[in-house]
């Protein structure tokens, strides 16, 4: 019971402390996200207020499944891009297809990561390696603040990708409306400066540290309150600049999806992408949290925290959600210590659902624009692209691919290409493990690489170290090394397989292995094993291998060499030790 | 040059001797190849001269750029079931269309296999496991099997998978042609009979081995040459016995592939999956036999000829082919040493296009259609199921998948649900390495497994060995491990990761390293390597990670147990061998 609602963890500790550090922490969130959630709703091309739903049903269904003390969940950057590209393709902005597309998203994603969840099958995000996913969160968002300049300029100009959006871009250039850029370029001037230079300049003024840190995580409030006032009373409206207008008051109505199999089976694809990333996105800022104050998280009950948190959005009329990163860090530096803060920001949006909706009807969607180019270009790395070539050609490869990719084609071939090639690039480096042909160290028990090392080798054994395990990504590279050994020693009679780095010997590595027992066997060649791990050996146990094996399974590579030949390590022993006697004396 | 033209080595070296055996085995191989090509024509839904015709010039092509001494390609079983359903959903049998499907078929696949060996990527064979392969095979195996039951019981039936062809068999049986039938069932308790008994018969009756072989082998070609005659002598084509009819005589004319972007596009999944499935075939084939005689093969070589083999199919009006193991078996036993036993063989079918053609008017499908059966119930082997699941569960959960998608829905989704499979638990289990806590063994420098044996452990320092390379698969799971162990270790000072079973750190795992450092930081507690391999220290150097290590690199963790716990260390070492003093004496 409790695995599933951490809920009753940690509620049944909650104190008088607690529930004023939670609270603050919600006040801070909640200002934070109220001019983002607008902004996130935009950027998936739906209207304001689904963004304040997406902000509310979600934060209480974290707060009861949620392992996390700090994640606040809620509409995000790139997941609102992968929503917007993916229901783009399916109906038009505007129009009710659109939204039931969004919503059923949400919910299918959610189904997904319930799923998911329950089958404990977290390990699915491990498929998206580091070099992907910041490959593809730095396109992302270089193709939504792209998107984000016909908002800035009150031109209208679009495309699913980079390539696509600056040539729309150029072609509008003319329509440009100097009022909308006149009001745009200077807020996010003046965000851009918030951002870096607010802070220290408060600090500087005696401000204490905390309060400055409120203050200019507030940056965009004001701007949305400064930007909102001057549409109203210099009549901006009139003059061509676009505003939100009317946003639906109140709490939102609960929703169902639509339920059309065809629809469902034209979002699955997406629906998964959608769920992986941001159950990444989720599951690094939880657990990069967690760790500051010592604390765990179970990494597939936040795929049902998650998954719950989505259905909840869906149900309420809202698009997919994930774990934010800048929001999760604030709530934690605000002192968020449960996720019951997460439920007060969620009664925080609530309310500003219903009393501040007729606040934003002048607000510029410009201004909404300006806070997503700032918030998107803070996860722009280009820097990683060289750091990942200094260090990994093939993890540059996959950055790059991705990279290309989700700027050239779009979101989804961008992440799809970049999980491929970094699957293939695995599979790849695993089918060709490290193999040694290893020798004698004089004066000593140990066996070492012959070409790294001065080592001595009897002339018809050959000693073989595999550095990997055998699965069937390298089986046929064994049987290749083998028997291209075999081809170039005629005088062979024994094959030591050294086995120290085996930690499992699947079906198809252990048809190699009987494959090369055979055809050794033919050669009149015998097969030998050493130093075996004991759970790889209780699985040889278990199948025809050790009864068809032509020769022994040596407990130490030693022991092998002993037996098969004795006089030469003897000797080999010996002599080491005379050389190190000479040295010493 | 002679890497790409294997001929330029083994013809140099061609003697009178080798001719003779070439001519032999070619001789054999011609006399079986014939029925068996028209009947995997039949298979494959084409004319009974395509088979024929697949069977010329890529046997000459072959011999040119094959590295096998013994490979024999042409029409196979399983290619030719793939053909026909993958050109099946494209354009109705007997049409054109489907022909020149089935041709563009064989040419992109050779297209594709030239462009995999000169990119030698033969390694992606290696992404179809022996169970998955052995499950495609069988279930293959019975899907043609039922597929042919109608051809012998003179009724109309076909489908895509087991399910469809049990369901139209059952539902045609009221037209049951008694004649085929009385003609058909003896014919399949023949070759039955033949293939189980005859060889001991004959040798039992003093037939030298050799030629006892060779008679048996011949059975087929016995068969359809009685059924033959009876069906022209009775008269049978009169009574309902299907015939193969008019033949066109004569060499096939030199043809280009359809080029038909759309056409191309709808086979290129299909064209892939024969591809690696008749790659595989054909490696493994040719690699049990190289071996046998201790030569190599070169598996990226053996990608070009096989698709210049394809090539060479598609511009004579051919289908897809592949190393057949039968037919390389034979060519082998009856003493093959060069691959011009495959030139010669293509004499001796094109001797056949132009001379026997007319002697195969009256042959009864039915007979085809017992060939194939008896062939290709002896790639069925169920038993591999029991065998696989005493040894591995996964890959039985794999083979079972295999198996039971491609009788259930068809070859192309069973294969690749196989694929997807073996390599989704592969990346499953590389996700969760083996990891150990390890103490010192008392009067050794070795540390164990502190849950396998009685070792020493330190109370604020953890030892974990890691057992295998780290890979974005398994980065986030080292993370997971090493936090657990924080938050239940209060007291802990120092962490020290052992890697001597780590071959490969990538940009991922490097990124968890310096994540976990951070981490560990955060909580006063200091991180330390010990036994880092060469090429990983190496890779290391190259990345901030060595400046950023709050700890150190220790060449042996007995050197690391040394500096951060040196009393215990030494204790440990000096207790045990008062323990063993006291033992010994």
């Amino acid at each position: 019971m409790r695995r599933y609602f951490p809920i009753l963890d940690w509620g049944r500790s909650y104190t008088r402390a607690t529930l004023a550090n939670d609270l603050l922490a919600a006040l801070i969130v909640t200002i934070m996200l109220i001019p983002q959630s607008l902004a996130y709703a935009l950027l998936a091309g739906l209207p304001p207020e689904i963004g304040l739903y997406a902000s509310i049903a979600p934060l209480l269904f974290y707060s009861i499944f949620g392992t996390s003390r700090a994640l606040a969940v809620g509409p995000v950057a790139v997941v609102s891009l992968m929503t917007a590209a993916s229901v783009g393709q399916l109906a038009a902005q505007g129009t009710p297809e659109y939204l039931g597309a969004a919503i059923a998203l949400a919910f299918l994603s959610g189904l997904m990561l319930l799923a998911m969840g329950f089958l404990r099958l977290g390990f699915i995000a491990n498929f998206l390696s580091h070099p992907v996913i910041s490959g593809f969160i730095t396109a992302s968002g270089l193709i939504i603040a792209a998107g984000q300049v016909p908002h800035l300029l009150g031109i209208s100009a679009g495309g699913h990708n980079l390539l696509e959006i600056l040539t729309a871009i150029w072609a509008a250039l003319a329509g440009v409306n100097p009022v909308t850029a006149a009001l745009a370029l200077p807020t996010v001037a003046f965000l851009f400066w918030s951002r870096k230079r607010l802070k220290p300049l408060l600090k500087a003024r005696g401000v204490p540290d905390v309060l400055a840190g409120v203050i200019t995580r507030a940056a965009p409030v004001m701007a949305v309150a400064a930007t909102t006032l001057a549409a109203w009373g210099l009549g901006l409206h009139a003059q061509g600049v676009a505003i939100v207008g009317e946003v639906p008051k109140g709490l939102p109505m609960p929703t169902l999806p639509p339920f059309n199999l065809d629809l469902w089976a034209q979002i699955a694809v997406p629906a998964l992408l959608i769920s992986v990333v941001g159950y990444v996105e989720t599951v690094s800022v939880a657990q990069t949290l967690a760790a500051k104050r010592r604390q765990r998280i179970d990494p597939d009950q936040e795929l049902i925290a998650l998954g719950a948190s989505n259905i909840g959005s869906a149900m309420s009329g809202g698009f997919p959600v994930t774990g934010g990163f800048a929001r999760s860090v604030v709530n934690f530096d605000a002192g968020a210590e449960t996720p019951a803060a997460g439920a007060y920001t969620a009664v925080g949006m609530a309310l500003a659902t219903v009393f501040l909706t007729p606040l934003l009807f002048f607000l510029p969607k410009a201004t909404l624009a300006a806070t997503i180019i700032v918030a998107v270009l803070s996860l722009v790395d280009l820097g990683a692209l060289r750091r990942t070539w200094a260090y990994d050609r093939a993890d540059f490869a996959a950055m790059a691919a991705t990279i290309l990719v989700t700027l050239g084609v779009g979101v989804e071939a961008g992440i799809t290409a970049g999980v491929i090639l970094s699957l293939f690039l695995h599979l790849y480096r695993t089918s060709k493990p490290h193999v040694a042909v290893v020798g004698q160290v004089p004066g000593t028990e140990h066996f070492r690489n012959v070409d790294r090392h001065a080592v001595v080798t009897a002339p018809d054994v050959l000693s073989i170290r595999v550095d990997e395990s055998l699965y069937f990504p390298n089986a046929r590279f064994l049987e290749d090394t083998v028997y291209a050994a075999l081809a170039t020693n005629p005088g062979l009679r024994h094959v030591v397989l050294m086995f120290p780095a085996v930690n499992a010997v699947d079906a198809s590595a252990l048809e190699s292995l009987e494959a090369i027992v055979a055809r050794l066997k033919d050669q009149g060649v015998q097969l030998h094993l050493s130093e075996v791990k004991g759970p790889v050996m209780d699985r040889l146990k278990r199948s025809h291998f050790l009864e068809d094996l032509t020769g022994r399974v040596f407990l130490t590579q030693y022991d092998a060499m002993r037996a098969l030949a004795p006089e030469l390590t003897a000797r080999t022993l010996a002599a080491g030790r005379r050389d190190t006697l000479r040295a010493v004396q």
